[in-house]
């Protein structure tokens, strides 16, 4: 089996922007109006046509990530865009029980301490079948207002998140700081930036159960891979490998040959998840190859030197170790 | 010839730091009390001797870039700063003209326009041999506040930087957002943001002869070079390697063989300057290999399929490009 574990639904039916519109211009959105029919149009012909082209089997889906802005309006904004997407995505993963497992936006809001996340977290894994949530690590947008990763600010929720045995995916949303792009910028920025924070602190000594993907291949991480191990002596940090052993895990979203090669050549393949963020920040035809520049697939097949069983754990047996909820 | 076109002055002697103090505390800090002597000392037992050591011959050479910190004072506090470090600079690179080139510190400040930095920069080039800048995306330290380097914001400083004929290194400084770890993570995010700023706007349409050099390897870049090309794409913007051709160009300070063997497979020989960052951000011996991790001299020099025709313009051919008045 294959397991895509980042997908967001990016081809929503428009009435779930209508909703967001009506809810930012002050006026009541009343209920989503969207259709059982409208939700499988949105997708039979983009995530699960490129599920059964590229023969991937199952994603773990989310709302979309550039949607969430925390930063708009206040908290109680949060939570009821969180709930509507939210309560969306479980729609999906009902009407395709095969093709979808659903994953949580939670109702961050800046300046508000993420306790206000855990009623929705538990509202979406207790009952409803969610498996995991996208935490964002700056609900500013782009101005960083808020304290690291590795701060108690976080706790709360990680207590939570470990006792309902769900894993986060480190994911910002739009950026509204006009020196980042969000898909070219914020994102791999976010990435790298978390990382960074986990290699310096001592978070996964507090909760050795927590357990974080970084999405986007890691940011700039794996690239840097020498500069992280240098850092992480020079400040008398654990190696690496070790300090992300059961706890930090990189998703294979790099949209070329070259970077998911380095990829696997330098991440352990115990931290590596298949991941396309299909349909996404990127939808053309690479002209190089012919092919979509997000059918990641093709370069872990193409990847020269990498394991059978290796192959599997990135396909299949980390997914299930990491959102250990989706075994049940 | 090799030149190092990534390096400063790291180890400077202490005198630097309590001139520094004294003006930080409000003092008369005076005048700038460092011998000679203490600066031979200060680069024959570092510098110089990893030079001779790795077989390099020459360092563009600036002041300490985590030392810059915009953020501390305001516009009258990053002159004078910045003097002192271009002023010792210079006696640097008087003292070893065979070693050491110099490239001066600009005196920006948060909310200042830059066209502030013009004065200080023609008086380090013009009279002093300076051959380059360094350009800090973001003066605020990790706050982000200034406009997108794309932006007519800039425009004064880039015109005389054409005027007097020399590139600029975007390069941050210390990060005073708690978010950011300024070599691990605020050094490569700003790099990546810098590389997202270029390839969205028309800068180089209006500024045909302007060059700047995204240190790093590039930040995230290159690892994601089927993002960015699929980014362009989408966006109807040129081709990256048509983007970049004659404006933007990658360093070598990338500490792993396997990250220096993605850049040159990758990116454009043209487009590529050997840079080391020695004495810098990693200090360390990686005990996989028993070589310093910033001795990148090594990685270039192992990568295989590189022709010796591409070698000598990363070496050195493209420096001269970039830094013309390096020729002078």
């Amino acid at each position: 089996m294959i397991i895509d574990c980042h997908g967001h639904y990016t081809t929503a039916p428009k009435g779930l922007q209508v909703w967001r519109d009506a809810q930012i211009a002050g006026k009541n959105p009343g209920a989503l109006e969207i259709t059982d029919d409208e939700i499988r149009q949105s997708l039979e012909g983009a995530q699960l046509k490129f599920q059964r082209e590229r023969g991937t089997d199952v994603t773990i889906f989310s709302p979309r990530a550039s949607a969430m802005a925390h930063h708009v309006g206040d908290a109680a904004t949060s939570l009821h865009w969180s709930q509507q997407c939210n309560d969306l995505i479980h729609r999906v993963c009902s009407l395709y029980p095969d093709n979808f497992v659903a994953v949580c936006q939670l109702p961050q809001s800046p300046g508000v301490p993420p306790d206000n996340c855990i009623g929705e977290l538990e509202r979406c894994v207790n009952g409803r079948g969610f498996i995991g949530c996208n935490l964002n690590p700056d609900p500013s947008g782009g101005h960083w207002t808020a304290p690291p990763l590795t701060d108690r600010y976080w706790y709360p929720l990680y207590e939570k998140m470990v006792e309902l045995d769900v894993p986060a995916m480190v994911h910002v949303s739009s950026s509204c700081n006009a020196n980042f792009h969000a898909t070219g910028a914020h994102y791999l920025n976010a990435d790298t930036t978390a990382f960074m924070q986990f290699l310096t602190a001592d978070l996964f000594k507090d909760f050795p159960a927590l357990r974080f993907i970084i999405p986007h291949g890691g940011g700039a991480v794996p690239y840097h891979w020498g500069r992280y191990r240098g850092l992480a002596q020079d400040m008398k940090r654990p190696p690496l490998d070790e300090l992300i052993r059961n706890n930090v895990f990189f998703d294979t979203c790099v949209y070329h040959q070259a970077g998911i090669d380095l990829l696997l050549k330098i991440v352990p393949a115990d931290n590596i998840l298949f991941g396309s963020e299909m349909v996404g920040a990127v939808r053309g035809i690479d002209p190089e190859t012919g092919q979509y520049f997000d059918d990641t697939k093709r370069y872990v097949d193409a990847a020269s030197g990498l394991s059978p069983a290796d192959k599997q754990k990135i396909f299949e047996g980390n997914a299930r170790r990491v959102f250990s909820r989706l075994r049940r």
